[in-house]
Parts: C-alpha cells; sequence; structure tokens
C-alpha cells in the first residue's frame, strides 16, 4: 500500500472505466475515501450492492463536495452540463480531470464552468473492454495501458505531476500530450477502427442471402474480431463520433482511398500489390507485440494452447 | 483412440492447417499412417524435426502414392499445378481434399486433373490463427469451428460421409454448402473482414502526422484487434482474394455503402442514426458468444482478469 495520493477522490458516472478505477485505487491504496455518483437510480444500488465506491451519493454535487480530485465518466456529450452542476461545490485547490475519448470538445466543454480556484487536467486513460456498466469494471483494467494528460494553457506542474503519479499508481503509463493531436491519435488508434468494425457487422447482419445464423456460426473466420468491438457502448461511442467528427472523417477518408487502391488490385488481378501490402502490415503487429500491448498467442489465446 | 477412417492420409503443404490436421489425427487416431510433403526443403527439415507427419517425403507424388485420403493444403492458387502433379499417381478409390478457403475456383483448377477412379471432395475448414508454417499447428485448432464440404456433382454419398467423419474426428462441426454459397458466406465472414483489416493497418502505418510509435503504444484502444488478422500469410490471402473476386468486391461495395451512410450521419450530427446503429450491432456479439463461436471474457480474455 502506497500513501493516499488524494485524501478523496470523487468519481462522477459508475461505469466500466470509472468501476475500474475504484478497484485500482483500493489495490493501490492510493486515496483515503472514495465517493461516487451515478444518474441512474438503478446503478447506485447496484454500486452499493457489489461495493463499489465507499460512500455512493444521490447527487452529484455531494460527490464532488470536498473532494481533492474529481474525476467525470461521464459520457463525452454529458461533460459539460456535469461540470456546470458540480462547479460551485468545488473546493479550493482541487483538480478536476475527466476520462472522456476526446479533448478538445471536453476542453471547450467544461472549462468555462470551472471557477479558477480549481485546476482542470484533462485525461483520457487507453484501455476498456466491451462491457460496460458499474459491474465491468476491475483491478487490473489500466495495467501497462497508457493514460494520455492534457492540461490545458498555463496549468501549474504541481497538479499534472499529482495525477500523473496517481495514474501510475494505478497501473498505467503516462503520456502528456496537446489536444488536437490526441484526437488525431485517437481517431487512428480507437475512432475510426470502431466505425469500421460497427460497419462490417451492420452489413453482415443486413445480407439477406446470407443468414444471421450463417454469420454467427461461421464467425470464427475472421468477422468475430470486428464484433467485439462493435458491442461497445453505444452512447459513448455516439458521443465521440459527433464529438471528434474532423479527425474521424479525415481519417475514414483515407480509409476508404486506400480501400479503393486495394479494390482495384483484386478487380484488376494485381496480385504482386496485394501481396506487398499484406507483407508490410503484418510487420506492425510484430511491433505491438514487442510493445507489450498485445499477446502473441494465437487467436488472442482465447481458444486452445499451441503446440 | 477411434478405429482409423483412412488408412493412409497425405498431407500436401505442410502450413497452419496440415500441421494442426496431423496433430488432431494423431489425438483422434483416425489414421494409420499420414505421410507429408512441402515444396520448401526448410519446411521439411523443421516437419522432419518436430517429428511432424509419421514420413515426410520429397516428393508430392510420393506422398499422395497410395494414400486413401489425400489432402491438398497449399495456397488456393497452388491447386491446380498440385493436382496435375499427382493425378497419375491417385490410388483407385481414393478421396481428394482441399482446405482452401475458396470454392467455386478451386473446383475449377482441381477437378479437370483428377482421373476418374478417385472422388473429390471439396473442403474447407474454417479455422485458422494470425501464425503459418509447419511449427504453428495444434490439434485443437478446429474443436467447435466449422468445416464446409462442398462436393461436386455426381459424387456418391459414401466418400462424403466418410470425409465427414473424418472431419467430426478432429473436432469440426460439418456442413454441406453449395459452391457459390460457399463463397459468398466466407466473402461475408471472412474475405471482406480481411481486407478491411489489411486496410485499417496499412493507413495508420501510413499515416505521417501520427508516428508508427503512436500507432503501436496505443493501440489496445481498438486498433490492435485488427492487427491480428491483418497479420496471417500474405501468399494465402493474395490468392483469396484474386480468386473470390466477385463475391469480395460485392460485399466490400455494400460495405462501402453503409459507411458512407454513417460518415454522412457523422458530419450531419445525426446521433439518433449512430445510436440506433450501434445498439443492433451489439445483438450480434451475444449471437455469437451463445452460439460458443467466441469468448465473452473482456478483451478476449488476453488481459487480467474480470472481478
Amino acid at each position: 500500500m502506497s500513501a493516499p495520493i488524494y485524501d478523496r477522490v470523487a468519481l462522477i458516472g459508475l461505469g466500466l472505466i470509472a468501476s475500474s478505477m475504484f478497484w485500482a485505487i483500493k489495490r493501490a491504496g492510493v486515496a483515503a475515501e472514495v465517493t461516487g455518483y451515478a444518474r441512474s437510480a438503478e446503478t447506485r444500488a447496484t454500486a452499493r450492492e457489489i461495493g463499489l465506491c465507499d460512500r455512493v451519493c444521490d447527487s452529484a454535487v455531494d460527490a464532488a463536495k470536498d473532494a481533492d480530485l474529481i474525476v467525470l465518466c461521464v459520457p463525452v456529450g454529458a461533460m459539460g452540463a456535469v461540470a456546470e452542476e458540480i462547479a460551485p461545490a468545488l473546493k479550493n485547490g482541487a483538480t478536476v480531470t475527466d476520462v472522456g475519448s476526446v479533448k478538445r470538445h471536453v476542453i471547450s466543454a467544461v472549462a468555462p464552468h470551472l471557477p479558477d480556484h480549481v485546476h482542470f487536467v484533462p485525461g483520457h486513460p487507453m484501455a476498456g473492454t466491451e462491457h460496460s456498466g458499474p459491474t465491468s469494471g476491475f483491478a487490473e483494467l489500466f495495467d501497462n495501458r497508457w493514460c494520455l494528460l492534457v492540461p490545458v494553457e498555463n496549468t501549474p506542474s504541481d497538479p499534472v505531476d499529482r495525477l500523473s503519479r496517481f495514474w501510475r499508481a494505478l497501473g498505467a503509463n503516462v503520456e502528456v500530450m496537446e489536444p488536437d493531436h490526441h484526437d488525431l491519435v485517437c481517431a487512428v488508434t480507437s475512432h475510426a477502427p470502431h466505425l469500421i468494425a460497427y460497419t462490417m457487422v451492420g452489413v453482415a447482419d443486413d445480407l439477406r442471402r446470407v443468414t444471421d445464423s450463417e454469420v454467427v456460426k461461421f464467425s470464427a473466420a475472421g468477422f468475430r474480431d470486428f464484433t467485439r468491438i462493435a458491442a461497445s457502448d453505444p452512447t459513448m461511442w455516439r458521443d465521440v463520433f459527433l464529438t471528434n467528427k474532423d479527425a474521424t472523417l479525415e481519417i475514414l477518408g483515407r480509409f476508404t482511398e486506400e480501400l479503393f487502391a486495394l479494390q482495384r488490385a483484386i478487380r484488376t488481378g494485381d496480385g504482386d500489390h496485394l501481396f506487398d501490402y499484406f507483407t508490410r502490415t503484418r510487420s506492425i503487429r510484430r511491433g505491438i507485440i514487442e510493445a507489450g500491448q498485445d499477446t502473441d498467442a494465437p487467436d488472442f489465446g482465447r481458444g486452445a494452447t499451441q503446440r
């Protein structure tokens, strides 16, 4: 157990990220008390049942009051309203952060509401699973994953350093980044891949000549990999695309261009082009495995063990 | 151990599928002897070292001679030439099958070479991993996966039934299908998803403003799921796209149409459209898990265990 980094932490919103943060905070012993709030009474009841948070409050203001770190864990589209609601209750010198997948939009939605006597250090833990809700969290979610901090202008280094130490204690690696670069990096590594997966799954579902049961039965041939990320939380992802519109559309434009080039190679029978392309993409996979960001076990290790 | 279903089985080509078949044949005890052949001397040497096949032969003809079942395990584009080579050596009453991912093309490339005294029962075990080569096989690869058999016209039922029993003994479920329907089903569940994954990985690799190391570091946000199938064998996949051109291009056309509709929803801010789409795709994932075709563990279970 380390010493507490924050005396009191407030988690506003109790889904996959917040619940994982709570269990990771407890594992690391880096907060004396964790309060929590969720808009839905059902979620609050579930949280109380499973011991999620030391104290579950019935309003965001109650949870945020007297907290040293307030973490906004609601969908990106709801951040502004929550910030406005809790602003009057924020303690002098407190740090406000968030876990949203886009940063430019969150900064413009949240920053105007916050009083001068708090520090706003936007954040984005790049971790998740296809599951959502208060029961989906687990302490190891952030282990060896990256948390990006995107401080607004003129933020002193102390609150940023303290938040970095906090995320490291939760298992994450930390990097500081500019908001626009953050939003572009995420459009490439996360937002465009999710939209493409959603699209592929939608197409398969829609094909009249191939039945749903065939799509399901034969999914291990590749399709099922897409269904995992296409099972992610619909509200969260709607908000991501609406608030990181420009970067996502730019990457999707590049994607379509490239896809058309490969389609042309198929149509014209240009086997060399296809072979070279498929050889190049293979090496990126190796880089990811060497960086410890994925398993080398065949099929993500989900099935049998390799000889 | 069951009784042998075939006295001698010949595996022509010794990659992921053939090597997995060998270990699965041994596990089930369904062949008295398994011979093997690979074009590359290095692969044959590796096979001998690791005990892959009871006898590794230096020519396809030697391996196929006197075999009761001959399995063509080479890339789809090489099937015709191999069939032509071994045809004169085939035993009276033998069954020839293959494991290629497309069927219409394999049938037209292989069938004309085979003598009337053998049965041709094309097959396609829908299983694989992103690894390839003789050391990548394991006995459990086909467990609870599907093997599609696509018999040519006028094939008697005996050789089809016997091959079905053989694949079931190797752990697979078996279904009989028409060649054109097979190729369409695979375009949806396998070929289009692979091309899309290859494209997404290529785009990420190509973006100048996002460095390769950023793509690798932050890949757990979704991108890494695509890199697994984009690490599959380049020769095999080149051949698949060149020989299942029409069905693949048709599905990619549908995909592009759908992607454009979602891009327009993002551009115009149509959140309801996005939300409804993402909700619908979530239910397919549930179907796949209920059918035992994927794990429900978060992140394919590759990381930490869930609370």
